[in-house]
């Protein structure tokens, strides 16, 4: 058989992987989640057609989302998730015994679902007792929100469909106020390679400069997302993430990585001149 | 018209390009040889049906392959690049006004006259008055030459076909040779991701560490070539390419680039621990 699962990067490009079998397909409340085993990835979660989680490289997504934050604030005690909703970033912030709480807020309770049952390798934390799950909107969610949370993790698909809400101003108004007074917001910041990804980088950037004194980025290798050229957005009411005596304290924690190392952690903030172009200029 | 140009990236994961027109198609001695105007990436060319260069990314190949060495040693005066036939290397390098010659070994002329011909964004400086071009077998070339060059650049395609030469210890041996005391070779090092191109990588590192004492890797993101995360290699005879007191000198030169800059130089050299480990067990 030759079955081929293709997304179009753009209109005039394609990726695309042969699947072995369907594990799952389903038209939820929110959008079309499917789940796949293919050859060279291992089991794939796609929403919309578009590839979330794949078991050969999440590690790099959920390395860099997680691991920056906490080398960079060794005190980060309560920490939100919105979205996310495979489990990777959870399962990477359960491995600090510093975390006293996780919320995860994810609006589509059939992603967390349909991740425990065919995805165990991010999923398989969602049960730890520090973890506290909400299937609601995370704009609704956050607006309840004031000075509680140390570290707010935006794990969010694309700003189409239900992520949409948290690309606003409104909403990274609303993580400022609910974080602490040291407090960090990690978000999904798209890709400066393809038009598309590029416009909502330049977007969400300026939205954030507006709220937080401390807008950083940083750069990644995810093979599996438009381009391969990936970035997170490190914003923050006070802690710079690359001056910061705390980073090389985080290998005395002894956490072993694929990805993630403390050079590394300083070296994904500097960035090509056409990237910091784009984001000086928005 | 719905025309495709599809790369597989491996028997499972193909890439796919919208193409407006092939401009060129030729068998040479060596290699099938194409040119195509695309949607998303400009002008591109192919050979054996494998994306070389592209004029929407080929600056990040360039710039990496040439301003890594020349930050990393200022008094680099005579240069040879083996391959390169586009000319996207030779036309970064006759920016160093330092540079007194260039010598170029390109196994097929026609690399080189179709490049003139469609892709003169890369092509451009193959008329400076310093450039040699000699079209032979690199191998051969470099086995006549001794304490000659201060930096080579090995710009190759994959050890498959006519680049196969240019990827064996014999080689390295000879380019060691051919390099003065201060010498510096920059490899094409292949990507850690997946397993044909992790395997050439792990290769060319267990040979050319047989060779040079220094022997670093270098990452950067190259969204046509599979997996977007590609790597160099720069090695040397004692010339270390990040505690190194010239490259924030280079700033001084004002050269205007889109991709390299001194503080991504250093940055490149930070591995994730995945290729670190592939680089230390081979």
């Amino acid at each position: 058989m030759d079955l081929w699962f293709t997304e179009n990067h753009t209109n005039n490009v394609r990726f695309g992987v042969k699947i072995k079998k369907q594990l799952h397909s389903e038209k939820t409340e929110f959008q079309q989640v499917d789940v796949f085993e293919t050859y060279e990835f291992g089991k794939m979660l796609t929403i919309d057609g578009i590839i979330m989680v794949t078991e050969k490289d999440e590690f790099v997504y959920h390395e860099m989302i997680a691991h920056v934050p906490m080398a960079a604030n060794p005190n980060i005690k309560k920490v939100l998730v919105v979205g996310g909703g495979d489990g990777g970033t959870v399962r990477e912030l359960t491995r600090y015994n510093t975390i006293e709480k996780i919320d995860m807020v994810e609006i589509d309770k059939v992603v967390v679902d349909v991740s425990r049952q065919f995805i165990q390798q991010t999923a398989c934390k969602l049960d730890d007792e520090r973890v506290a799950l909400f299937y609601e909107d995370g704009v609704k969610f956050m607006g309840k929100k004031k000075d509680e949370y140390d570290l707010i993790i935006i794990d969010s698909t694309d700003p189409i469909g239900p992520g949409e809400g948290l690309f606003t101003e409104d909403f990274y108004a609303d993580c400022y106020r609910a974080l602490t007074s040291n407090g960090i917001m990690i978000n999904q910041n798209e890709s400066p390679y393809y038009e598309k990804e590029r416009r909502e980088l330049t977007r969400a950037n300026k939205k954030i400069k507006k709220i937080f004194p401390i807008v950083k980025v940083y750069q990644f290798h995810m093979t599996t997302y438009p381009s391969g050229h990936w970035l997170f957005g490190f914003n923050s009411k006070g802690i710079d993430p690359v001056s910061n005596n705390h980073i090389d304290n985080w290998n005395k924690l002894g956490l072993k990585t694929k990805y993630y190392n403390t050079d590394l952690h300083r070296a994904s903030f500097m960035l090509p001149n056409y990237v910091k172009e784009i984001l000086e200029n928005d």
